[in-house]
């Protein structure tokens, strides 16, 4: 994924029903136009799901220098700090494939990783099974020699991940796939014919794409690496028809919106529009924002420093204000190129799990509510589910105390916090657009005060 | 370091105060035997310093597996972990020198690893100039090809850290040394001749002891190896009573109580007397507790799992009853084969310093107090400095109320949590066995409940 | 090339010339069917130059064990000696691919090998542009990353020893190309599928086929790995018409005859039959006996022993057997991973270059004489050029004296022996058998007897 | 060794026989100087023996580039060759040690090797155990992790060509030793000192020479790097009077003269004076001509040409002239780091064992004659053995007739060539300065004419 930050902030609240956001789905077949594609009713599970765990695995990881377009960064943009660093480290004719075969995985368990992906609270689960450096994790036939199984980790790292997942979660498993490749010399000569000839996306990405749906069947795929080329090149149409009409996924399959130059945020299945998208008000389409632990970098890299990692207050927050807006969230994190999960990434990943298991009720199936945040305190955050309405508080009140403006309260009105088993005292606002005050439980602070962020359910309010 | 699990309660109270507890000092010269050695005061500095940070570092951060006694396990103990893992990654001929050229601190930066450190609040540093594998972080004349400068990384990463750390930190530098080598064929032939002969402590040990000390002038030296063979064989008193009297460092260098089999707990300066050393009890004799952030490894190992770390709360924990009882806490992490402190460890040291910054008056500088821990509240540990008296909390009591059974108040006492700007208020305890009752401020929970323990500055108390 | 092994004696003489052993050559346009494709005259150059030098290069020059067949033997074959070799030196999941980054080159001088080869006295050289690994020497877009441009060398090694061979000497610079690939997966998706499916050809073979001929302009084409299935599978014929008609070199480039299954020995351009092909008779069409100097392995390789290598007695017959029968001589060597001709093979290359600057005369531009081999002395073969007849002597005989069964001597027969300024004695034979007796030069012994087989010119006989 | 080229042509003959150069040799025990220790007489095997075959082998042969002088070359000198080959094709911070793991030795086989040596002829063969490095090719305690057994090998590679040299052959086993070494750090304390002290001698040197004798019990050392400074800091004449006196090798044991600055050419056992000394006249004292094939190195390199290597009429010339003037041939190759000889070698090898095995007769056990070459005849030259005279021609005469100058004939006088049965015929010297006509054979040129050099036997001539 490239590098975009974006950061809006949620000023508004919208009244549109998140309901009432999709055209009237139509049943397949489907025809190769976006028109009859846009049609397609995105299965359901995908925004229940909520939270998903996005993994960046590549020969990135074995450099681990910077982020995972060191290859561009070095050859490409001639970036000065990514040149010293192989001069100063690597012998003068080594090149990015020498790298390949120190991409060793030997450490990988992808029991371990499930576990620990359960563990995190996501519902599903996606990897790189080709990055813009263009190997595979898997035995790729159009990437015979630079995939994984031929060379390095010798190892079929799509489908260990992909059993491992389904044996022992229920966690929905998807795969990331860059359409273009940096360096692909049929890719390039393709571009240098400004996209008159196909060869490229004949031989190498429109092959790989149905090698992935019928090995490895996933619940989702996340397009990338669109952006050089209209979809007329890389026929993505034409690939989302079969796959919607006649491919073994076609019943449960979700894509994204990465399909071409101007898709992204129009068409194909959700809309991620850019990277780490969060645009603070209700999308009218569902939307997904994949965002980075390492906030800079979504392969693995060594030269991190502890301020690049995101708190866990940051992580609740990005949580909040994305669910709320009807947004899932998909959090990212590289594996090491010896096959591991960082501690600090773990550590987070069982963070958001614990925050979830106690809060996950205010997350989990919820839906945009008809505000999106609180217009009295700023850093709440609302969904709502059934008939209740939930209120992610991000910061702990002053006083215990804490003032809302928009829930309209009666008679009937409860509110708790989850996790606490006593009602929480409230009462009706008394102080200019403040429409209810509720009292923050005195007992066990640090026990729950932790938490970086508290979940209020409210029922019987409007 | 050996690993030992210590696991001592305090139990029980002792009204022996640390200023009584050494013998009267002896200024030099010392004799070389054990009566004069002791006799000299322990350099005030380190009392005072109270937390350390430990750093191992060698040629087991390559392989980075189980532990850093990783070449005595896959050798000497055969322990089937550590042969599987050798044959399953590395050619069956593959010897653990041959690590060597693989130990490359590429990415060593001695002026960042200054910088967190003193972040994490630590008043000393000591780094292992060489353990048990015998290789040296500097270019020792004895242990030539064997070392850091002249394999590997090509530097000297002794110099490095104790030129770093002298010029941006007022932190002291000080050396961990391994008397004994596991391998050292010299060693092995005096043990074979039962040490009646002394080859290698004359070759090696002895000229290494003196080079670290005239080449980096610490103020610390942390010995080890020590057990297989008494002092006799080390010719230990001989070189302390040079360190004492001639050495460039005689006039403020502390030491450890690790030179020779019977000598720890009894001989030297300081005592560690065994690995995580935590007596829970206050002790005659100033006392180290040497620990790890992970938990069952000193070396930096890729194959630990979240669980594995401590906590901050168990950092806390370890650290309020360490420096009750009259210990100081020298905290452990291993740097990785490139030369990097893992985010985990980096996370762990900036947040004992963050929680330092707050509560180190309790702390740095201290003295035990005539009790260490409380009589009716478990987990509240004593210290006092001047005329304060400071409890170190490690729960939030429930209801927000804590009663002691230690301190006796009068009408002048007053109780102040460190970082809360007001003066908390307090009773007489009105219960069997509770001398005072203490209300824990109600406001802004989350901002210091999650400092995962508390201290309470008393003043006017007996 | 696969490994044969062919003995057989030249018996009988036969009284076909050369000349008439073509059918009515035409000129082209060609039809892609054998009939029209073998109508094509080969370019007379070819038939001149006689002796060439073959250069086997890739991803089997790093093990350098065995055989360039490494991969086969270790992977398809399992053979213990190879699966052994990999299990002592390698860690369990290395792989061949992983090879790549291990073949270097760094002492690869191209000037240095044209100037070996054109001292070995070849008129052409023949380089592998890819062998059944599938690693091309250059940088093919249809195996990427799996080339000695993008991984190892970093460099265009076909290029750098076109243009060495061009700019220093008239040597002719032709290339080895491998149809097939052991381990492609396409390759081996057509083969499960009968041949039935067409992709690897299509998406490799052909195209790189191309890229070679477009890029190198080689004078000869050296097709190989042909046999596994009927050249309808490969499109021969098509790729034929196409460089006969169309591509830049159509007008001297010179191909064999591995087309297809059935098809050696029997179409293309001249026959190569079999590997290290000797038939020892004349044969009707223009043919190669393609050799090696390290006896069984066409790669090098370091686990050979002194008497792997053809020594020079034994070149010397194989050249006078072949050349006398019509066929050129195509003799290999391997560099080796890091880019050198190991001195034993200078040594030979310098050797029979030595003797061809006496002797060439009578093999270069030559033809089969009315004889091949004399029907008296054995080991002495036949040519003839303009008017003279040249024999080859491989045994200097007993008392210097030799007698021949076959020419027919008149009053004005002369004899030289090359490289000796006076005319020989002769008579006319007395023996039954004997045409006539030809007395050795006595002066001199090793000047010239050192040179492994001698050669006599001639005239006047019939 | 270092590289000295010396050419020093022989210009006279001289009349002293080889059997009254030695003082009046004396039994010991020896007293530690110069005249003690020189009046030992040299062991009767060693004069006898004449051939040996010297081998360096050591981390040199790893980069094996230049010469065994490799990390001198690059890091003193500072050589621009060696300084470029390094940055070319290393990191930066690579260093020589680094190369050590890179010695694999994985094709070493002792048995092979020793087959190979004897099929030389050689009678003794001499095998680096240290050499300037400091690398010792066995476990030596004082070389800890920088030995062929701690990394790299992980074999006793000394060891092994020990056992396998005496299983196998009746040839002496000799071992090369290094005193100094260019960059031990004591050594270089000590010249830095000025030699006052003796650090590096006594806690290296002594105790390694005293290893290696114990440990292998060599018939012969090859000290070397003693000219930096007088014996008396080697105190090499109380290691000789050990070896002589006590050691289990005092019987048998042979030693150069390389032991102290000056000693060269003047002290200890027989004379090695420079590297590839070959005065061209009768010494009075044994000596040795240490010479290697490949002209310029004594460690393998890869950077050689053809033309560096000694050719047969060179190697026999030099054997020639250094048999007749009293002098051994020790002729050196070095293995490769992965444990070969390079099949140049072994064809040298065998091919003067094929040389040796005809003519040794005149070669092995003989003494100088009167005569160390022809007056007449350049190119002859002369041993003796009982009764018999035996001149090594070293060119076939031209018309096959040979005119000597020195030999005084008598009726009985007979000659033979050695390999040929039949007489040859002579006659008196019918010119003046011609003592004797001998005519060479003429049949069979090839057959003995290749053989470089022949040997006439001549009996009954003074």
């Amino acid at each position: 994924m490239e590098l975009y930050v974006i950061l809006i902030l949620c000023l508004t609240a919208l009244s549109v029903k998140s309901e009432n956001i999709k055209k009237t789905p139509k049943q397949g077949p489907y025809l190769p136009n976006w028109d009859s594609i846009d049609s397609r009713p995105l299965p359901g599970w995908y925004d229940q799901a909520k939270f998903g765990i996005f993994m960046h695995w590549g020969v990135y990881s074995v450099p681990a220098f910077g982020t995972e377009w060191f290859w561009h960064k070095w050859k490409a943009d001639k970036n000065p700090r990514f040149v010293e660093f192989m001069k100063e480290n690597y012998p003068p004719n080594f090149q990015y494939p020498d790298f390949g075969s120190q991409f060793t995985a030997e450490m990988f368990d992808a029991n371990h990783f499930a576990d620990v992906i359960q563990a995190s609270g996501a519902q599903y689960v996606v990897l790189t099974s080709k990055h813009h450096e263009g190997f595979t994790n898997y035995a790729s036939n159009f990437s015979w020699n630079w995939n994984s199984v031929d060379i390095g980790p010798s190892r079929d790292l799509v489908g260990e991940m992909a059993e491992a997942v389904r044996s022992r979660t229920d966690i929905k498993f998807g795969l990331y796939y860059s359409l273009f490749e940096w360096f692909h010399p049929l890719y390039l000569k393709d571009a240098a014919n400004n996209f008159s000839t196909q060869d490229y996306m004949k031989m190498v990405m429109k092959p790989q794409l149905h090698e992935i749906v019928n090995k490895y069947k996933p619940h989702l795929i996340w397009s990338d690496g669109d952006w050089m080329c209209p979809d007329t090149y890389w026929e993505s149409t034409d690939f989302l028809a079969w796959l919607f009409n006649e491919s073994p996924v076609k019943d449960y399959v979700v894509v994204n919106d990465r399909w071409g130059q101007g898709d992204s945020c129009h068409h194909g299945g959700y809309y991620t529009c850019s990277d780490r998208y969060n645009p603070g008000v209700l999308q009218k389409h569902k939307w997904e924002n994949a965002m980075t632990i390492d906030k800079t970098s979504w392969g693995y890299r060594r030269d991190t420093s502890y301020k690049d990692f995101l708190t866990m207050d940051e992580i609740t927050q990005t949580l909040a204000e994305t669910i709320s807006c009807g947004g899932n969230m998909l959090m990212n994190f590289g594996p090491t190129h010896d096959g591991r999960i960082i501690p600090i990434f773990e550590e987070r990943l069982r963070q958001i799990g614990a925050w979830l298991k106690v809060n996950g009720e205010g997350i989990y199936a919820s839906h945009p509510w008809t505000s999106q945040n609180d217009t009295f305190t700023p850093g709440v955050w609302y969904t709502t589910k059934n008939t209740s309405v939930y209120a992610i508080v991000l910061d702990w009140p002053e006083n215990n105390t804490l003032n809302l403006g928009v829930p309209v309260t009666s008679e009937t009105t409860t509110v708790h916090m989850l996790g606490v088993s006593t009602a929480l005292q409230w009462s009706k606002g008394s102080q200019s657009g403040v429409s209810m005050t509720i009292q923050f439980p005195v007992l066990a602070g640090p026990q729950t005060a932790c938490d970086y962020a508290w979940v209020l359910k409210m029922d019987n309010v409007n």
